[in-house]
């Protein structure tokens, strides 16, 4: 889809810290949340850099942005460069973020359908960067991005 | 429900992190992560404490425990005082933990249905401990409750 000049920008920011991510040796996934045009914060996967279970591009940035009124969340879109697992589509549920922009969907896709089912607007972007980060991970880092979804490297295949 | 022997004593893990959260002015909502009856981290409610809006009960019990193999996950058990908010159940869901002992749901009950379509065990415990520690903060602290939901404290009367 073609994004707005806004999303474009926004997106934009979620993709340079996905690249900061991989460049530290990371898993290349970002997010910012951005509330009414302001940008409260950025994220990225820190997986590697912290050790970190819970810390996905989207929470990350979530947790960036610190304690917030349920009223904020709620005029907020969340910006990230992949489909939300469901932990994350779970944390934009309990904080009721309405709006999420996704760079891409190829590389992974397993909550969707139920974010749309509680009334999420989700903008799907197919941005060529976003998935040609992933493409270079799940080439290079198979089982690092195995472990990031919670699955063995040998049920990648299955996935496909 | 009654539980089993190592069930109880394993939630009793769990409603100890959450005493300890209360008495540091935190939620006290605690966790704790079994595999194959061995214990693999404890965790608490950390909004307070740590100013995060990811460390849940759950959450931060799972960061505890650290990155382990999916095939662990995919054989424990999680303890946790309260019924899971959607972010804790995606994170059990991203993992595929296939058991999830409650404490009670009485106060809280958002995911169940959800966690239940997905194939998880749920154990309801019904315990009257974490009923009266839940009691306690809605009455003392409901500001503090209704931002860990993602509310606003004037929302709580119409959840009620």
């Amino acid at each position: 889809m073609q994004l707005s000049n806004d999303d474009r920008r926004f997106l934009d920011l979620a993709i340079e810290q996905a690249r900061i991510g991989w460049d530290e040796g990371g898993i290349p996934i970002g997010a910012a949340l951005v509330h009414r045009g302001e940008v409260l914060a950025v994220g990225r996967n820190q997986r590697v850099q912290m050790g970190s279970v819970i810390r996905h591009g989207e929470t990350d940035c979530l947790e960036n942005a610190g304690r917030l009124p349920a009223s904020v969340y709620r005029e907020s879109v969340l910006y990230t460069t992949l489909s939300p697992c469901y932990m994350c589509a779970g944390t934009a549920t309990l904080y009721e973020i309405p709006r999420i922009v996704i760079g891409e969907n190829r590389s992974f896709q397993e909550s969707e359908a139920w974010l749309r089912s509680n009334g999420k607007e989700l903008v799907i972007a197919d941005d060529a960067t976003c998935i040609a980060l992933m493409d270079r991970m799940m080439t290079e880092r198979p089982e690092l991005w195995a472990e990031d979804i919670g699955v063995e490297a040998s049920d990648l295949e299955h996935r496909a």
